[in-house]
């Protein structure tokens, strides 16, 4: 099978939605906006060396996590997700059947959240990588960037933190529909999804908000993952929760009035995700003061964080 | 200067666009579409030892071709191009120095056609690979698709062809405004770039359009470059003409009565540019026949054409 019947292949894979007037097979794909919304795009790749041994992870899992991290950007602005590209590098040693897997594990997510898959490019490479591009859509005020943190507010993780690395990183589930539920209800000030470890998550959101944060250490929600990973160190597990990357769950900031107006509707909506307080947004400059029993504490030692590809 | 240096050296680089109301630096990049048109999507990938080699071509041509290959697939949709988003695998060998040679390039490029660079991500990777995604917009009624060439259509091509591997495949102009111009003006029943070559690339349109096709021989703009690569050899300049990739010149069809229209108003508008009648689509299957001096020719002995990555 050469590339040009691979396409032809996935053509038959992909479903015909009413949203892509062109879909796969032209010189590009055509999307019809829906009316009053903006178009919110975000891109994301993976390489084989660097993020995944091919040994150690199934060709769908591959999939799955090559769309799925893309929709956790799309959760974290609060936009509806609607279709995407993908452009592949395939090396010799992948085959096709890998890459038919491959598709199945990434077609099989884009069904689930009702994602089309529109179009896309291949080429040979050294190593396998995928580099996926999604468009969603959102109304313009309920858009969640990272810079409208403000003194007063509070901040909100989804679900536990850490240890991602035992399985989580790539089975995780993107939360796209607790990203709508929550710009369409209190409009979180500042919204970003974990994928650098809490803390410089976090980071971010106070450096585009020229503000600080005072965290509760006590109230850090610890993953069983992160406390496993760590042999039971809840010290260990702690740090872990703070600056472990992959986590995907969301952080977000919100007026404390708009906080009031949720009430126990979260638990309601969600009754399997967690929503946890753990903190505020204070004046200052961009960092983080740590707080354990009521008081201020020292900074957790945390391990190495951020990660250059250069 | 790492990764997160290096994207902030880019936001200064990169100008603030009122199309794009978040750009670089959130999770997602946000676009305003324009009432009444859709989205046109596309992405293409290259690849260091498959498009090029790094020794062989200056940073700022590989950054202009990476940009230049999708403004070719906007062209032959008769989309005015919008935003890109960028995703890069950076090996050890590839320098910073290099890198922001090659976004000068980019960027150059973008400029010139108003496309705004919106977004991205990086990944260090075994050899070099930059995958763009771009997005424009469309009125409807003027999309140009492949599929919907009539018997009886005429078949034009922009520009000369073949030779493209002397240096075209890098320089060339993607005929943005010709592709505006031919939906604003006579509407295409069918439009693609050349980028297989002219007959792989027709045979694309008649396969999409249901239909046959008669091209004359005697008609085919061959380039210098297709006579210079075959040393005058006049034959296998057609030849090349009819089978090099990468000419990424516009291959459209037309009805008789919208190519009257046309009259001499293309010349007023493209005085550089050639447009050449070359042939008509005609029932039957998706073949094409050859004439020569007005007669049934036989098929000219093309190079081996197509290049699969499987």
């Amino acid at each position: 099978m050469d590339e040009f019947s691979f396409i032809e292949y996935l053509k038959k894979k992909i479903p015909a939605d009413p949203r892509v007037p062109v879909g796969i097979g032209d010189d590009a794909a055509v999307l019809r906006p829906a009316s009053g919304y903006q178009i919110v795009v975000s891109t994301d790749v993976i390489v084989e060396s660097v993020d995944f041994r091919i040994k150690n992870l199934s060709p769908e899992k591959i999939g799955r996590k090559a769309l799925a991290i893309n929709l956790s950007d799309m959760a974290s602005m609060g936009a509806k997700p609607v279709a995407f590209v993908i452009t592949i590098g395939k090396p010799k040693h992948i085959s096709e059947t890998w890459l038919k897997h491959f598709y199945r594990g990434l077609l099989a997510l884009a069904k689930e959240y009702d994602v089309a898959c529109v179009g896309g490019d291949f080429s040979s490479s050294k190593e396998f990588f995928a580099s996926v591009t999604i468009f969603g859509e959102a109304l313009p005020h309920q858009i969640a960037k990272r810079s409208r943190a403000r003194p007063g507010d509070w901040i909100a993780v989804t679900g536990a933190l850490g240890g991602s690395i035992l399985s989580h990183h790539h089975d995780f589930t993107p939360r796209i529909r607790e990203g709508l539920f929550l710009v369409k209800y209190i409009t979180p000030t500042a919204m970003i999804d974990i994928s650098d470890g809490l803390v410089q998550d976090l980071s971010h959101v106070l450096k585009a908000s020229k503000a600080g944060a005072v965290l509760d250490l006590d109230k850090i929600p610890v993953s069983r993952n992160a406390i496993k990973i760590n042999r039971g160190n809840k010290e260990k597990a702690l740090a872990g929760a703070l600056s472990d990357g992959e986590d995907f769950e969301l952080l977000f900031t919100v007026s404390s009035r708009k906080k009031g107006m949720l009430g126990n509707s979260w638990t309601k909506q969600f009754p399997k995700v967690p929503l946890t307080w753990i903190g505020e947004i204070v004046k200052g400059p961009s960092r983080i003061t740590w707080r354990q029993s009521g008081k201020t504490a020292m900074a957790p030692e945390l391990s190495k964080k951020g990660f250059s590809h250069f």
